[in-house]
């Protein structure tokens, strides 16, 4: 690591899984000249100390420069190592990243995750246990990718009474539906396409049956209204119904199908419902116009208004990116 | 003053100023069952100690809770008060806002503005200031209102390589630019129409010749780019030469023209150009829909790729709800 226009010693950070966005991110933070860079524009000089993975024999990365040497097969004796500032969990699902990520809160180690699937299961018990040890959870790559949504709900609107948040939040669902639109392509035509693309899964029912989704929007009604939603309480229903036909009826009639998670106030009161499903949108709102894999999330507040935070929702660089910004800020708390 | 589901101590704010932005901020802190519901949101509660106003006798609301009492016409003594927890500051321009703003900081007391003309001057020096004194500087209602912008551009993208940042951040001129495309109206009718709508200024120099603009451009440039940019740096050029042939001539063509402030790396090199004026922008791209008096920041990151900021830029609601966000942040950083 280099850290020359830091006086400060550098920040050690503990990378638990080392898939697209693990190398990503331990590209970023070792290649020398993005090091550099990083410390200049942040103030913040970063050391990985440690990189945990299944397994160790495998070829990590071709860079000369990739901390090879810092590989372990031991995540739990990782997160509770003294030489350890920041913890940055990477190997998403419930088991082992939620021990993990207790082990690391409860030895008072911030935890940068971008785990859609532990948050929306044990969101509100991690962020206790995070205020309880007086540490950091940051999670802003769990949802948009890159684009700023968690942070914006937590910290810009935490004084604004949200109504709604309706978001485009699964690129590959959003892409197949904008190719039934436009291309005039049938749903299982889009799919293969997708699948041609790198943007959806061989088996992609994650995505078209609305689980990704779900974990997201239980996260975004988490943040915006206070409450405990976990994945079990969103209404799910997934986009292989939509037909072309639906697709070309709904042009007609000035609307676009698009695939919405939403959370909103139910009437005055302070129930809220959290769903996500095909939806027709007009033509001229905003969410419309976001089409192929892009993300976007629009939220409604009492006083703000309405806004719109639009971007790449997926890719290894843009989720690693989001994660940096999250290492940065807990690591300027840290001082 | 409620608080009761808070367990600490109220947060004593001082607020400088009480025109637009200053009544709708001291009314969110003091009404009681929105007190209750921000505190219930944000886990702080607030205690208005001071309002800094030129005029005591003028009258500044109506609300039967409005803390009248707390008024005083002496701004420099109450930033420097015993009892006060944060400055808030609200007056605007140069002079007195600058001395406030450094004697509140120089007396550990973070700071909240939402002064783009202050930060466009001297916000390096300011920034600097906050930092000796380990306190916050936060300023997310100087631009684009309500919409989350300078977080996101310090924090969630603190990693980022940024290459352009271009907004729409002045709604008056959008608002004409936007009449002359749909309406058909002449520059003089839609300017006249945004005046009988309380969208522009009797004297709407200011907006139409880009100065407001400009502000902006040099705080994003200076958060984007790690740059120390001031107003005077920004080439500058309003809309008032735009006839409507222009605009019919550019929709002919595919094009829309968009009041933008632009900031961008040239070529790759570190010099940068910071500019405001009338552009053309293809109708596909997503600047083109932002209409209106809406506002919008696009920002194209290296790794985190493109991504939109939208939403109301103005109204003393808005502002006065990014400015309690920032508020929050601060009270969260005080504990």
């Amino acid at each position: 690591m280099t850290g020359t226009s830091s006086e400060r010693a550098p920040v050690r950070v503990a990378v638990l899984g080392c898939g697209h966005v693990g190398r990503a991110l331990v590209e970023l933070l070792t290649e020398p000249a993005r090091a550099e860079e990083i410390t200049l524009r942040s103030g913040v000089a970063f050391e990985v100390v440690g990189i945990a993975v299944r397994d160790l024999a495998r070829q990590r990365s071709e860079a000369p420069w990739f901390p090879h040497r810092v590989l372990t097969d031991d995540a739990k004796g990782l997160v509770e190592r003294d030489d350890v500032d920041v913890v940055v969990e990477l190997i998403g699902g419930l088991d082992p990243a939620r021990d993990l990520v207790e082990a690391a809160l409860r030895a008072g180690r911030p935890v940068v995750t971008a785990n859609k699937v532990l948050l929306a299961a044990a969101g509100r018990e991690l962020g206790e246990l995070a205020e309880a040890n007086g540490v950091d959870l940051l999670y802003e790559a769990s949802v948009a990718g890159a684009i700023p949504v968690i942070r914006p709900l937590r910290e810009s609107l935490a004084g604004e009474r949200i109504v709604r948040v309706m978001g485009i939040v699964n690129g590959t669902t959003n892409f197949i539906l904008s190719r039934m639109a436009h291309g005039g392509e049938s749903y299982d035509e889009a799919l293969a396409e997708a699948q041609r693309l790198g943007l959806a899964e061989a088996d992609p029912t994650a995505d078209v049956e609305g689980y990704d989704a779900a974990a997201k929007a239980a996260i975004l009604a988490s943040l915006a209204f206070g409450a405990d939603v976990t994945v079990d309480d969103v209404h799910r229903e997934g986009i292989t119904a939509v037909t072309h036909s639906d697709v070309r009826y709904a042009a007609q009639l000035g609307y676009v199908i698009k695939p919405l998670a939403v959370a909103e106030r139910l009437g005055h009161g302070s129930s809220i419902s959290v769903r996500v499903h095909p939806a027709v949108v007009p033509s001229d709102h905003p969410l419309a116009s976001v089409g192929g894999a892009f993300n976007a999330v629009f939220i409604e507040g009492e006083r703000a208004g309405e806004m719109m935070l639009y971007g790449r929702g997926a890719g290894g660089n843009a989720a690693a990116s989001a994660v940096l910004g999250d290492l940065i800020v807990a690591a300027r708390h840290l001082r």
